[in-house]
């Protein structure tokens, strides 16, 4: 059973399908919904995988983190355009040494909430906090029932202030044993912000561009147009992350390029929030590397012309909300 | 009367409108014709227009330009995306002296022509090549039927090996003169590239990204990212045009974009083509362009990537079409 509570603040498809997994292995988890809070209250959690399908017939689901006790580990797996509200959501479920589990993508999730919590959370500066990156297919269709494709893999990073590299700590390593327990595969990486522009140099160009072209992984790859422009932004992040001292080698662009044209045509995760009218989340994917970028004076006009593209596609899902 | 006879090679929104304006002055044309024929050889050529409606009964259709006589002045008005087929079109309607005006957008028209007139036509290089460019609103949407909007102003300027300033030249004074008669206002140009370049300045922002991002003219002005990008690509184009001899002064570029704004919405001529899975003339409008400015060796990343952008599109539209 896994050594620490557990609180997953946003339970989708990426959310609830970990903290599901970690319930069922035992540990004690609470979890924190908006639109399927009556849903799940009442039929509890299922999830549908080829690794085998279960159901939670019992969980512990709160429409407000007020009413949810305090926890060793708190998982954020809700889209960063919510992160404002976080230290407000967070602060009544913290312990003075909790853990918190960053399960989102972009750049400078952890700095920013850093700095968002002290003044709201007393004694901030004493939370742990980790970066993880999911390599995992699920959806959320329907209110409680959360369909996993494929993969799962969770890469964990502890993050340290000016992002320097913090190692493989103890709490990587706790965190670690209680997902393994679960049936969750992890990495530990002992450099959070390295992960976290390798990451970028896929994002970026697949989520952006199958946006602005309407395209499927396999098409932007198919066509030799799309596919130098996907290399040309691959090589600015590349740019962009060595002058943190990072440095992504050939080899390993190589090796994603190669992965994505085997994968199957795939919509990605920003293609299905455009299609469904949700706001998307460029300022953390697109926005914040291209910041960092420019505060290196390390150019990337490919990026910056694809951030400013989305930005417009992105203020009429606003206007459309509204 | 004019005291030219013109052939009309393409007769569309933009040949059969002036094209039928010449007719109706007095002068001698002679109409090549493909989907239309039957329809404008029965019933002939209606103008519907704010200056005036007016319907030719008798027209000169042809469905083949080897059943067309030779002719003084010869207007090409089809897409770009015909012109590999030109010089045999051409061939058998051409006097040893006649006059071609290319009413077509983008850059280099004129040179690829004359390079690709030499061997198939003879004496291909005793030909004038006149450049036009149409600020005309309108548009062909049922057979014989043109829909002038708005405007139509020709600015023509003739064509000189190496793009070389041709000056006021007594070829175009004689268009002109036949072009008053008929109702049709013209500014003439001594130096056609730079007019070429000037029309670029508007239609590369605003035709490619009005096509990228589903976006009308008053859509790409009103958002900051998109207007910031429009005026980026205008930057680029100055200082490729710079590169050539060519300065467009910052007040042009001011009014262009303040024009814009007072525009009422508009759909562009290539978001029209691309809505109605025409493929888009994207080689003589951002191809050409861009490889001028390489040649050159100035740096215009936001239009490489807009043309690569257009590239994918245009993939896709000829792939329905197949």
């Amino acid at each position: 059973m896994a050594s620490q509570t557990y609180a997953i603040i946003g339970t989708g498809a990426v959310g609830g399908f970990y903290g599901a997994k970690l319930q069922k292995s035992g540990a004690e988890v609470h979890f924190l919904l908006r639109s399927d809070y009556d849903w799940v209250k009442q039929h509890g959690l299922s999830v549908h995988s080829p690794q085998g399908d279960f159901h939670l017939f019992k969980v512990n689901a709160y429409q407000r983190s007020a009413e949810m006790p305090r926890c060793d580990v708190v998982i954020v797996a809700l889209k960063t355009t919510q992160n404002a509200d976080l230290p407000h959501i967070l602060r009544p479920i913290l312990k003075a040494n909790s853990t918190i589990v960053v399960l989102q993508n972009g750049l400078n999730n952890e700095e920013t909430m850093a700095t968002s919590f002290s003044g709201i959370i007393p004694n901030s500066e004493q939370l742990t906090l980790v970066g993880g990156l999911c390599f995992l297919c699920s959806n959320k269709l329907q209110p409680g029932v959360i369909d996993h494709l494929d993969y799962g893999l969770v890469t964990l990073g502890q993050y340290a202030s000016q992002n320097i590299p913090a190692g493989i700590t103890t709490t990587l390593k706790q965190l670690s044993a209680d997902f393994t327990q679960a049936a969750i595969a992890t990495k530990l990486s002992p450099d959070l912000y390295l992960e976290r522009w390798k990451k970028l140099i896929w994002n970026i160009p697949f989520n952006g561009l199958s946006v602005i072209l309407d395209a499927q992984t396999n098409e932007l790859m198919a066509c030799p147009s799309t596919l130098d422009l996907v290399q040309g932004l691959m090589a600015e992040i590349t740019q962009a992350a060595a002058a943190f001292g990072r440095d992504i080698p050939a080899t390993f662009i190589a090796q994603m390029l190669e992965l994505t044209a085997k994968m199957f045509p795939y919509k990605t995760s920003m293609k299905l929030d455009f299609d469904a009218g949700r706001v998307m989340e460029i300022e953390t994917m697109f926005g914040n590397p291209l910041n960092a970028a420019q505060q290196m004076q390390v150019s990337t006009p490919k990026l910056a012309m694809l951030y400013q593209q989305l930005q417009y596609l992105n203020g009429r899902i606003v206007e459309v909300a509204q």
